[in-house]
């Protein structure tokens, strides 16, 4: 066979596997956004039909062929680029999936399902004990996980790489300690400021109906194109590329806190232009879609912090805003406003959480997970381990376990390594933030003027466009001239708040 | 292998075929529903790919297998009931499917996607001649498709079987012309009535969001389980069961005709109903699905005829019709909108025909089917065989071809031997209306309480549990005790419109 009808017979078989990815990923949207109760079992099942197949696609001796023909270097050197970086990821992917005893894995995968009510369950009842064991074995998989899989300095170097290729552990304990040494001082000096905002008027009634108009005229001024996607509502939103034309926006209405929609549709939107810009050269292959997590995040933290919170953003959009809401706003100046959706302060929840603190909840999570995979700190003294950090990053002291350790869902379904992607990628958005202000120094007066499409280009000229052809630090290196530098988020945040508290 | 694991295996792989289909039946709504226009594409792509895995697995050597070492007597006894239907429905499935030479059958979907645009563009340009092409290689195909899969009696028998299992040309003949004997002298005898319902109030403007709730109150009423399902608006209307936990209507909405809405909905939701209450034994078989096109057609037209334009139906719900559009009928009576909405009489589309009229137009398209496939009519001579008989059934000839020979699509799509199933549908309706009276006397009281549970239980218990288990004319005689007659929908047309068109 020629190299180059090998290399089609790869690049059909990863088609083949990609297609069966975008029904999955149809099925999944519309399970969260509509699907009727009483289909979910069976549609679970269909999931389940084509999930494991693409596993064995993924794993299959066809697969171990294709990768074992086409790596031999004098071939190598023959495909395509696109071609190039699939293999590689397929080799990745084949390499993990089958590092893993396929008896152990099974068994996680019936561990979880139960971990996720026991989870459930345990919130609810505020009972870390009964929650405890699974998550105990949670814990000893990902320990062994990472031995059936090897590692390179930290043992938890191995589950960041799941999310974040190229991040390890000595680079985020700098990048999160500087950002903890300088955030903890500013969080206090915030809650000690005299000068709070005025807040009351957010929680007035905004009419669902009045906030879907908004959430779509915003996305349309981002440059979401609607003739690639769709705005739907959701309990957990999210965004989901199902292929560049075909991108998918959910969000949540809450008639009492017209935050939820319009940063929520923001960031989510910020997502799904990411995914609707992949250059069109990588659909049907692994690389059709974002490079990471943390970069993920950047573009959603991007739209919604940098742009959604940004001061000149709303001398274009307050009109509009109060068009949708007259009564609400009445009496309520452009200043009064900015700083009460600007609102900052120590809290429990981090989903809850505002701009200002939200990375100190993810680097307590960071460090109670980096001791967990190394064995410097067991499940059973976790309550007390999360509480001791809270104290020590917010001043705060969660006072039941449900608004402590047992709040997120992240731990019962096994993710180990994912949840630092959202404090790295606050860190990204801003270094993104000030290269850009190089290329568009003209920034603020362009949100002024709601001609964001020169923002929108420069993210997809320098981000977008690459799906996942270019590692993380790749991206970043080529945008920003650097690797990750947390200053630009410090700076940022330091400026603002101070400016929004009136302390400088 | 023992008979109970080969049954299991052979059970494990028709449910992975039927997960399939459920996959690929989600991704069909969501093309019709509102997946946006620039994924269309790629959908189609990925359907490409699951239906070529389903038609593969339909044809495999080891659907051969399985359908040898199972249909072998002594072990096929100790099948279940639901595993033997499964495999002779595959058995079927797999005979016909391999009687098609492979070559031919890729060179006619090609012939079929290139048809419908050339049909859209005929219909367009009301231009048949470059339709005529395309359509003579279909016919041409359909012929040589009879040939490949084999006939007794009746070429057309073979085409028929798709559709209407064990319904042949005989048969049909019969019902048809003594149909067709009866309808065009009462047709003639309503268009001559001096007495005509008045209309104009149809015509009104009905706000779609009104009309949207006065469907959901409509689907429930008829005991559409809103839970195992949800309602959409799409282009071309139509109802779809993935699973009996999830079956979707559809619906469209014309702000100056509520009736496309409110009749569109009960028809669908009578398809749905069908759908939802096949007996959950059947799930992950192909058994799990109406059992004919002309059986699902008998139970979207009886909840449409016999019960939604039944005046009793509307002395219960005209109060909540009016409710939701008031201006639009005030000072028109319960009997002049009971007269309006079944304004009946000659027309050229089949697909705005009313209640009286609408076999007359199937009749039409099945005696061309039948001369085309026989070879008795060329498809040259199609219009002016068209035009001819809308002359001698309905007294009207059409001035063009695009409201004449060019109105549907379905020849362009290949389809042959589907029409007759509508007026079927309306026959089997008309007799299932017969055997209900007798269990449930006093229908129009109930109808007049909007107590409509214990009708849609009969049909849950006559025809809807067995799914695809029973073929039609088994269903129609252990229900009616007859085969398939033409009298009872006769006599209820006669007696109907001649009530409302006051000529009795």
């Amino acid at each position: 066979m020629s190299v180059e009808a090998k290399e089609q017979a790869f690049r059909d078989y990863v088609k083949k596997m990609s297609n069966y990815g975008e029904a999955i990923g149809l099925m999944a949207w519309d399970l969260r956004t509509g699907a009727p109760r009483k289909g979910v079992e069976q549609r679970s099942e269909v999931l389940g039909t084509l999930s494991s197949e693409v596993f064995r696609m993924k794993t299959s001796d066809t697969m171990k062929s294709f990768i074992e023909d086409l790596s031999e270097d004098s071939i190598f050197q023959q495909l395509g680029d696109v071609t190039k970086g699939t293999l590689l990821e397929c080799k990745k992917e084949y390499t993990k999936l089958t590092n893993v005893p396929e008896e152990e894995y099974s068994k996680f995968v019936v561990l979880t399902a139960k971990a996720e009510s026991a989870w459930a369950e345990a919130k609810e009842k505020n009972d870390f004990k009964s929650f405890q064991p699974y998550l105990e074995e949670i814990v000893a998989y990902n320990r062994k996980y990472v031995e059936w899989v090897g590692y390179e300095g930290n043992k938890y170097n191995t589950l960041l790489d799941e999310y974040e290729p190229g991040l390890t552990v000595d680079i985020i304990d700098n990048v999160f300690g500087k950002l903890r040494d300088e955030i903890v001082p500013l969080v206090k000096e915030v809650t000690e400021a005299k000068n709070q905002p005025q807040t009351e008027f957010l929680f007035h009634n905004f009419p669902q109906k009045h906030q879907e108009a908004l959430s779509k005229d915003i996305l349309k001024s981002m440059q979401y194109d609607f003739q690639a996607g769709r705005l739907d509502t959701t309990v957990h939103p999210f965004a989901i590329g199902l292929n560049p034309g075909d991108v998918r926006v959910t969000t949540k209405y809450d008639e009492n806190d017209f935050r939820t929609a319009v940063f929520g549709t923001i960031h989510e939107g910020g997502h799904a232009l990411y995914e609707q810009n992949v250059d069109l050269k990588y659909v049907g292959t692994p690389l059709c879609s974002g490079t990471s997590m943390g970069i993920h995040e950047s573009q959603s933290l991007f739209w919604e912090n940098f742009v959604g919170r940004n001061r000149a953003f709303w001398e274009k959009n307050y009109d509009l805003l109060k068009s949708y809401s007259p009564q609400q706003f009445a009496g309520i100046d452009l200043d009064t406003y900015y700083r009460g959706i600007n609102v900052a302060g120590p809290s429990f929840i981090r989903i809850e959480a505002d701009e200002m603190t939200y990375s100190l909840h993810i680097i307590l999570r960071y460090e109670l997970e980096k001791g967990l995979i190394n064995g410097d700190i067991e499940v059973k003294d976790l309550p007390e381990a999360w509480n001791d950090k809270m104290e020590e990053f917010l001043g705060i002291r969660p006072s039941t376990d449900a608004e402590g350790v047992l709040q997120d869902v992240h731990w019962s379904g096994g993710s180990f390594g994912y949840f630092p992607s959202y404090a790295l990628g606050y860190v990204y958005a801003a270094q993104l933030k000030t290269a850009m202000d190089k290329d568009i120094p003209n920034f603020e007066e362009l949100l002024r003027e709601g001609n964001l499409a020169p923002i929108k280009e420069w993210l997809t000229e320098n981000v977008h466009q690459y799906g996942k052809s270019k590692e993380p630090l790749e991206i970043l290196k080529d945008t920003t001239g650097e690797g990750i530098n947390p200053t630009h988020l410090i700076n940022y945040l330091k400026e603002k708040y101070r400016e929004v508290y009136k302390l400088s």
